[in-house]
């Protein structure tokens, strides 16, 4: 289904086999032996493919779908139509994931440094890696085994990027240390300067910028995304954490491990985000504040204060979500009133 | 008026030619013959330019200007300095972009590949297209005729780009069918993975991102704005859609047609806007919205519902411009009282 | 102690040499002669070094840290370990960025063209300056003595770079005259089409971008940075101006001196801000305001007014900060009401 101007697909697979791969059993009736060539979404699915619903807003999707297989929770099952295989999970979106990965396993890159890329000769290069044309790779740095540099990019000089890590097209990094199986998408700025000032009437003295920025294992940091290294500490993003495009993290930020950052968030200067917390898009942080494990900050919050670990905070400035949900419910009250 | 180190001029034009060129006709007592050299803003503007006055903010330096032509609103005709020549029309910033194109026409590209640029020879590159210094083509790509390759861009494999369309430098495009007459800025990124992971607490799942980009006819893409590719639909952008800088388009987004997106507006994954949506500059909206056609979403306003056609929202959560006046005024009025 | 790897350090210095340079007289008892051989932060110096406190949230690490010599106020003094050189000022930051500046100066670029850098026939190098790898140079461009072009950046037709300027890999420039001494990270795109469109039912038509961007003297640019060409006039950013990353600055805008843009903040076209102004993080302008001398909008502030030289803004919409104070205030309260 995934067009093959752009895609490879595997397979076919058995609805048996991907019930294993997914790790979702079949339910009673399914035809464990129907052949399944690739995965879909449900609109556009036919009967070779198979297709998930994560989303009680896609419903209907579901109920008229050509899709021969879906991954679907067990309550949904009965509003499948009729004949469709079913594996059956609680959580979908993870089984669609492993049967996706399958169906388009990532392969490993086609190893070689192009004519036209620009490797320094004191630089290291991994073997199996990859240096696309135009790329540029700077005095010392390091390059993984089996990593891949993408066009145009620009490794300064002493970067360190680990094996399997894919660097986008255009992205630039300095003074920094990137772990092994991270992807940085196309754009992404990685290690200048942190926007340090004295100021002052008589001008805004710059102040060095003498950290590093420390990518951990396992870490996807989105498009045209900015990490400033650290003013004399470092700038760390923690193992397994997901960025996405357009954030903005600011200099000595300590980001924990699996954390999850929506676009366009932006980090001040020195915040430090325990593990495992979720951000929401076009929220934003002061500086220097500190943000507890497992916290959950809603879409375009403004956060000005700590926040204790597993809370959950929206609104600006940021309170708890149930307070700002009283909030805004009584200021529709008074408004209401008002306007009678 | 331009400056000639980055313009060049045709013309000069005279008062009646350029009152046809408008659709605005003169007003009595102007000089039809007289040559206009080139347009001007109205405090530079001298007597062989053409201004125009659009917002009654300006009505100061409009009174002032020493401008030998200027295209305005007839109710605005009377406070003109005397001896101006004026042209008439209730849309005189439409009159004056006409008037401007004619005296600085976008030139077709200098066509040819540059020594510098490099090409994978299985791509196909239309009659008349540009290629500059350090653009990189890959594998099956497919540049329409008279398109232009800025440099240092980088157009991934297979991807298609159609006629007189133009890619800004240091753009970066894959998975993606670009069509004809499309301005791709600088540092734009299209048809990266989407953000898209099963999340758990045994780490963040990866899910292949296996939809593509489709950017319709007469799009325009501002400077280091983000596209990701669809999930497993497509990201769409309408024919005669304006995108401003810094904007995030999330996976399996659809923009309708001439929809304007002003800078660092968020869109989530799964959004509908219908044709002639305008977004204000840093709004946001959660994912799997439907905004219907014509709806207006105020700058910086926190969109977490579907919207009816022609509405005007505004605030963050999102609610009708009316009721989010009131709000404001009854919060005003509620802290005045206290104060007392 | 910052990384070899990324940072070459001089000195040693002494203390009594460091006071001189800070400005900031050591304190009775600080062992003048003490050598000192780098700067650290509090938590990872030792004996030699040199470290700073300027923020009363970081007390207990300077009670613990092993830090040979501290800049900071003299009121916290007392404070200190035993036996450690205190060099004493009310404003321990600017200190300590001339103590860092010291130890870790701004080298002159290494001279020289790059084999892989594309420089037109017609450009002119200034003495001294420095093209990277896969630099793009245009026809009749000219870069200033000392400047640097970062690998893979874009430096357009006609643009002009001042002495001692620094261009970041893979930034874009065209249509600007650019001062000396300016800093611009990588990613950034100046000069670029304005969002200029007169827009209507039968399509939105696209208006001429005639104006260029002028960055005066000792502007820092921060990274994915977008700043539009004017319409007519030109946008300007004023000498000693700091901006931040993922800052959007539209057409015609002019930023007076010594301006302080934090991330992700947004200025609509036309938008006229005083010198000394300082905008916190994501806050955004619509278009046509004058912002006077000296103002200070807080981060996610939305100013939709002209602003007072000096007045202190916050929220969305844009009020007086104590009023903002007071409304935040009257919500908490009458909500809490409510629930009782």
């Amino acid at each position: 289904m995934a067009d093959p101007r752009f895609f490879q697909v595997t397979g076919p697979f058995s609805v048996g086999r991907l019930a294993e791969i997914a790790g979702a059993p079949a339910a009673p009736g399914s035809d464990l032996d129907r052949a399944i060539e690739d995965v879909a979404p449900l609109e556009a699915a036919g009967p070779a493919h198979v297709s998930f619903l994560d989303n009680r807003l896609y419903a209907a999707a579901f109920a008229a779908t050509r899709a021969g297989a879906c991954v679907v929770k067990p309550e949904l099952a009965a509003r499948a139509p009729a004949g469709m295989a079913l594996l059956l999970t609680e959580d979908p979106y993870r089984a669609y994931a492993r049967i996706a990965q399958v169906f388009h396993p990532v392969a490993p890159p086609e190893p070689g440094v192009a004519a036209a890329a620009m490797v320094d000769p004191t630089a290291r290069l991994g073997e199996g890696c990859r240096v696309e044309p135009g790329a540029v790779i700077g005095a010392r740095a390091e390059i993984g085994r089996r990593a891949t540099i993408g066009a145009n990019a620009v490794i300064g000089p002493g970067v360190v990027i680990g094996e399997d890590s894919v660097i986008g097209p255009g992205a630039t990094l300095s003074h920094s240390l990137v772990g092994s199986r991270v992807i940085v998408h196309p754009g992404v700025r990685i290690g200048q300067d942190g926007f340090g000032f004295a100021m002052g009437p008589g001008g805004h003295l710059k102040v060095p910028q003498l950290g590093r920025v420390i990518v951990e294992d396992d870490v996807e940091i989105g498009a045209n995304t900015t990490i400033d290294r650290g003013a004399g500490p470092d700038t760390v993003i923690g193992a397994g954490t997901k960025i996405d495009n357009l954030v903005q993290i600011g200099h000595n930020v300590q980001v924990g491990r699996a954390c999850i950052l929506v676009a366009q968030v932006g980090i001040s200067g020195s915040v430090r985000l325990g593990d495992f917390v979720a951000v929401g898009g076009q929220a934003g942080f002061t500086g220097h504040l500190k943000i507890g494990a497992g916290a959950r900050i809603a879409a375009q919050s403004g956060i000005m204060r700590d926040v204790e670990p597993g809370a959950t905070i929206a609104g600006s400035p940021g309170v708890p979500i149930r307070e700002w949900l009283r909030q805004a419910a009584t200021l529709r009250r008074l408004t209401r009133r008002q306007a009678d």
